[in-house]
């Protein structure tokens, strides 16, 4: 390709914003893939159908909800006033309570202010709370954060054993949309039992973000919790960071929640163009639909050149994952949807992966995420350290265009609360908008519940075989021989593991070593 | 299926080792993509290369190298006494060298011990180090571990306010075989330049890890660093785990370095059996050649449920796509190989992608992996945190394979050092195998290096574009009439980009919007 068909090329596929700070450059994907005239008209009606969306319109029909994570960055556009209120009283409480915590007025029971903040949550949760941390977190910052984003008992001992010696000036934030999820249910009876253990009281330390009338909004009243913020159902937990389940956090950290808020709206109006070639929204939706043929055929690889951007593909596995892995479309016809993400960050992706990307597999179109703004740096003479990691990205970017690849590359000015909420906002307009493309609904996850249906299954397996052994203590069976005797021999596998999982943790069964299976009985003779 | 029927392929496709407490169970993955006779004769065939190779034949033929990281466990097998005594002396040196820190024989200038240990690597010199802190690490262990992989002056920003009033007790590990990769060098001089801001003496504090004769080991030796320690050109930095590379980070913790090793040297016991069946490493490879066709048709998807093993397959992604991510095969033919490689933990992702892997995309294939083993935990009389765990990983197996996905399943008694030795050398046989049954060199990484050298023609640019402008005070331009000027037309993307950066940072040179581009001029007037 000649320099001067190159250059013109990026002048014609690039969107700049320059009060954003944001800039878009689609020049590295083919000429063949960009949108023709049926997916530009496919693009306009999925921004139609997103501008009913933002009106009020029920966008998610299986469940029946509204979808209004824009509008809790510009509440005016909610429908009704009741909504309008509700985001501007959850804002202004947060405000509120993070200024209390930050001045002592809300302190830990003996007095002294809070000094380490645990969030216990998962999924939507925590993902982005985590990302935001990532991004703007600083060691002057007047709380360490802490995360309890599973059940695992060791992860839950890794993090209690860093916060030893500092319960007593422990804020818990617990986040539950329903209050009902069992990793979070399980990590708050950890922390509570830690608090306790600790001579402390629970609730004195507990903050809730929680459903209106969820379980968690009924104990944390009956308890008397330090205070409590609403999710609604009209906001998705991977689109609940503009709400308190992201805002209090940052408020909680000094971060610049209204510049988060600022960026996010202003990448709203930006990508609300109802002309798809000028909505950098569109364009991405669109990129997207090209690279992989609106059918998920290449995964879409993410990765920002920026330690503190490290977490950004993992939120974006689930944004878009979560959003656009889907059995049906709205229609109900079987599609298997879907757009598989991953990445990390540069330049440290190049020593390991970036290998395949470049000589092996074409199975991916990548983004490249940069940035302007370096910390001041010690003159060297020579090139910087950031020369360096912007020399790397764009070497890697013309290696891989050179070789036939797709890149779409994001610049931002710099990385703070304002290009971080403009960085949200334009992946979750861009996902929105690639669903309404391929007839999906973008707002709900079946997949998620029945998940949490088979592991409820699985429980109540264990418990009936704890039973059944413990009432058999002269009888020595394989897993399959157990399965078989409490009525579920379709589940000898799952029984096998259970049993392998009791025994090694010494829980009322012993196993007795035999071919081809192990054997288990009651450790009561 | 029938429970007879699911508990019999359970029984005839799993592979269990008590001793090492690994099982794996292949019964998860379609019966049609099982393996065939000619399968199993070309695993046969990439078993009697591996056989080779571990005897000292020439296994990286274009760089002309012997691949030696089974030797490191099993100091005997390698084919020189000067193999052998160097590695068993490394191992010496690692052992006495961590043992005087430990003991505060080898301490800070002070006299204090060592308290923080920084380690400077990127891609296998900081992946392995990584891993091993994130699943060994305690809070009790003695030194506080900080990593720079990355060449993001923020990044050293974050690590180093970290490390704010405790650089006079900072041991610091630089990691690079060639001692030449830019990344770390930056990594290096910076710690070098605050090292000497708290008026310390750096090479007091330095320690370095890298091939004999490197430009590393010189500097090393010339300013009298506390030790160096080697690497071999006999060992890729994606497997010298089980060198001083991953030996000295471990030791220095005081992690069982001697577990770490008999894991590894088990398992790889385990996986040189000649019997393709009988062996779990070819087992492995041809389950992925099953579900991807021997092509990479399906991503491979690992979830560990456990924290511990969260960057496990931010490891695997490297081992395995450095590997196998190859334009040409050996013979010279081009293939474009490779094998994706993402995740993170169970249950945590089930509340993000696992949606699409349920009801999406039918694109990959997934290792669950589990543990028996819990920490004691607080007995409420239900179900632990711990059974939640393996119940999630169970429903959504069984979710799963109900669906027509593909899951292997891989179980540890618990993780401990001597479990992870087992589970990297499991891996790293795998994907040799692997590469040797689709023909493949999975010992070199030529788009690493070419992509160093894109790099460096950018930085060139940049310097002959900071020279031009410099010389050029009355002229204003866009990247294009810049990149014309110094006779890098083709190279205007990329110089405006850089130009963006430089005048961001307000290096020398002026930004004047205009329209379709931006101009830039000298600060000099």
């Amino acid at each position: 390709m000649s320099g001067a068909s190159t250059w013109q090329s990026f002048l014609d596929q690039s969107l700049a914003h320059e009060e954003l700070g944001v800039w878009l450059d689609f020049s590295g994907l083919p000429a063949a893939e960009r949108p023709d005239a049926a997916l530009v008209e496919r693009t306009r009606r999925a921004l139609a159908e997103m501008a009913a969306l933002e009106a009020g319109a029920i966008a998610n029909p299986d469940e029946g909800r509204q979808v209004g994570h824009y509008w809790l960055r510009d509440p005016q556009l909610a429908p009704t006033a009741e909504q309008r209120n509700a985001i501007r009283q959850a804002q202004h409480q947060v405000r509120e309570f993070a200024a209390a915590v930050r001045e002592g007025t809300v302190a830990a029971p003996s007095g002294r202010p809070f000094g380490h903040l645990l969030i216990v949550g998962i999924g939507g949760s925590a993902l982005g709370p985590q990302l935001a941390a990532a991004a703007l977190g600083r060691c002057s910052d007047p709380l360490e954060m802490h995360f309890l984003d599973n059940t695992d008992p060791e992860g839950f001992e890794q993090v209690f054993s860093r916060l030893e010696g500092h319960l007593d000036r422990l804020l818990v934030v617990v986040v539950s949309k329903s209050g009902g999820t069992p990793e979070t249910r399980n990590g708050l009876e950890e922390t509570w039992r830690r608090l306790e253990g600790a001579g402390l009281k629970p609730p004195r330390h507990l903050v809730a973000v929680t459903g209106e009338g969820s379980a968690l909004a009924d104990r944390a009243r009956v308890e008397g919790w330090l205070a409590t913020f609403p999710m609604w159902d009209w906001v998705g937990g991977r689109t609940s960071q503009t709400s308190a389940v992201g805002l209090l956090p940052m408020a909680l950290e000094g971060h610049d929640v209204e510049g988060f808020l600022a960026g996010a709206r202003e990448m709203d109006r930006w990508t609300r163009s109802a002309d798809p070639q000028a909505n950098p929204a569109a364009r991405m939706a669109m990129a997207w639909y090209g690279a992989t043929g609106g059918r998920g055929r290449r995964d879409m690889v993410v990765i920002p050149y920026r330690d503190r951007l490290s977490l950004f593909a993992r939120y974006l596995q689930q944004l878009v994952m979560e959003s656009l892995g889907k059995e049906k479309d709205i229609c109900g016809r079987v599609v298997r949807q879907g757009l598989t993400v991953y990445g990390n960050k540069g330049s440290t992706d190049q020593h390991a992966y970036v290998q395949q990307l470049r000589d092996g597999l074409d199975n991916y179109f990548l983004t490249l995420i940069a940035t302007l703004e370096d910390p001041r740096e010690a003159d060297a003479g020579g090139p910087t350290a950031g020369d360096y990691l912007l020399g790397f990205l764009l070497g890697t970017r013309r290696a891989l265009l050179d070789g036939g690849r797709r890149v779409i590359t994001l610049v931002l000015r710099r990385i703070d609360a304002f290009s971080l909420g403009a960085l949200i906002a334009l992946y979750e307009r861009s996902v929105g908008l690639y669903a309404g493309m391929i007839g999906i609904n973008a707002y709900h996850q079946p997949g998620v519940e029945a998940g949490k249906k088979a592991a409820a299954g699985v429980l109540e397996l264990q418990a009936a075989l704890l039973e059944h052994i413990a009432a058999r203590a002269d009888r020595e069976l394989d897993a399959a021989g157990w399965a078989e005797a409490v009525g579920r021999p379709e589940m000898a596998v799952e029984a096998h593991w259970l049993l392998e999982h009791l025994a090694a943790c010494g829980r009322g069964v012993r196993r007795v070593p035999a071919h081809p299976a192990p054997r288990f009985r009651s450790t009561v003779d």
